[in-house]
């Protein structure tokens, strides 16, 4: 992939803000955490390893500024990618002098992991040719290589033909705008359905597998992911085809017990009222807009992370 | 409800736009078959019930013209109601003399039937004061009076306080247009979602009940609706709360022993791609749009038809 979601050069914090592809490429700078948390918040910057990576690197901006205030800030922009407090913890033991280093050192393992986890995650799905996949969990979710589902998928490819039906992921259409994008550029067929298609298409036998990333997996295995994520799992089990979760361990959350203890963020009812600036229901409509949902482990046929399958439970 | 989704005075047909609510309220001349085929197409007319109506005036419009041809394109104009091709048979049977009456007969029969839907739909899910739906199976869907799924829930609301879940039904978000607009007519509280989020809110207990239309029940029960009714029928099962499917009885079609035998329309790519006209994903992006997907009739806890519920199963 040619895409750089982050940049960190000269000391100068660069993003592509992906609320504007795949239609334009455009970077934003972030001058500080207030910059980040605003941008992590838009989802201009998205995706639970990419948000902790760049977390890590604002942070390290605020070295010589309000240090622990900024990590705060950045801590509560969006309340459930593990990632972000991990990434912003971490930044924040090495204090301000050993900040970049350690920002340098998250984005160097993050990569590395969602080059790994590629690999074992093929293995898992060895055969499968149609793979099913909700929002997106490729590089542009994660430090600009491999991905998290989107790595599975990659390694499949690499193995023999696949073919990949992308759910468009109401309301904000990361599926169809960035999943699209990305297996455009890799050469992957695809195909994009609205959410709701996906099950019956899986229903009909015309999907082999589900693979998906995650933003927090509860120690039990309960995986919170975009919402629409579960009922695709719900189909995969009754259609008897793997559901397959993809995360960096840096998703793993061992101090969340079980899925019913994640904050599923509520966000703006203006998301699902417009598309592209445009409204599709009456102004002033109420609006149910949870941003995530939770699988349940008992769903959940391999959990795959950069050091192998961690459970695979059917 | 206010709202005339049909028309017939003076021997003109007219038909209320479904694409262009509810920012507009716009009616539209239909001179013959031609004209009705083109809108049940492009789902200017949409809704078993409605697309059955307004087919049978289409043909007795025909009566002096080529009435078997025109019966022909008619009933050919969209797969998957059932509706359709029974309004046209019986329009047909009657003759070019006896159309008109026919027409009117259906028209009054159907209205009629949607009316007498609500009570018995009421009665399996006394007690439901959170319900979700899909697409639009309200007055729209039919003869401009109750309607199937929003008959019953409109039954219900009379009876206590009840608010509504409503799945915006991408990709023509027939939710978000018509069934937020009919429930805001209504004044029964509401709310929108997008159509993956529903399936999460369920598993949170925020869900008492499910309740959509259908546009064909094969005689095992199977039911074809939109797509993206089946995954929330999954996620009522999981729940363990009731899926109710709401019909008129010229949606049962014996003829067809069971969903594998439903024929599935796949609509245009440009449905997916756009949202009022304006493009969501890279264009000549391939997709995969079927119009409805099938639920196993074991998922569904009661089929209510206007002579009472057909099956309880659990």
């Amino acid at each position: 992939m040619a895409v750089e979601p982050v940049r960190f050069e000269h000391g100068r914090l660069t993003v592509l803000d992906q609320t504007a592809l795949p239609f334009e490429e455009r970077y934003v700078e972030l001058a500080g955490a207030e910059d980040a948390a605003a941008a992590i918040r838009r989802l201009a910057v998205r995706g639970a390893p990419l948000i902790g990576i760049v977390a890590a690197f604002a942070l390290a901006l605020e070295a010589g500024r309000d240090f622990e205030g900024a990590a705060a800030l950045l801590r509560t922009a969006r309340p459930t990618a593990v990632n972000l407090a991990w990434a912003v913890d971490r930044v924040l033991a090495a204090g301000p002098a050993g900040a970049l280093a350690e920002a340098e050192a998250i984005l160097a393992e993050q990569v590395a992991a969602n080059r790994a986890i590629g690999e074992p995650g093929a293995d898992v799905l060895a055969g499968a040719r149609s793979l099913a996949t909700h929002c997106n969990a490729g590089a542009l979710a994660c430090g600009g290589e491999g991905g998290t589902a989107l790595a599975v998928v990659q390694a499949l490819a690499a193995r023999g033909p696949v073919e990949v039906l992308a759910c468009e992921t109401r309301p904000l259409l990361q599926g169809a705008r960035l999943t699209v994008y990305e297996l455009a550029a890799a050469g992957i067929p695809h195909a994009l359905c609205a959410d709701g298609a996906a099950a019956g298409l899986i229903a009909r036998g015309e999907v082999d597998a589900v693979v998906v990333g995650a933003d927090r997996v509860a120690a039990n295995g309960d995986v919170a992911n975009k919402v629409g994520t579960y009922p695709l799992a719900l189909a995969a089990r009754e259609a008897g085809i793997p559901f397959v979760v993809a995360a960096p361990t840096s998703t793993l959350d061992p101090a969340t017990a079980t899925g019913a203890e994640i904050v599923v963020e509520e966000r703006d009812a203006e998301e699902v009222l417009r598309v592209g600036g445009r409204l599709v229901a009456p102004e002033g409509t109420p609006v149910r807009n949870p941003a995530f949902d939770i699988t349940p482990a008992e769903l959940v046929t391999a959990l795959v992370t950069e050091r192998g399958v961690a459970s695979a439970i059917r």
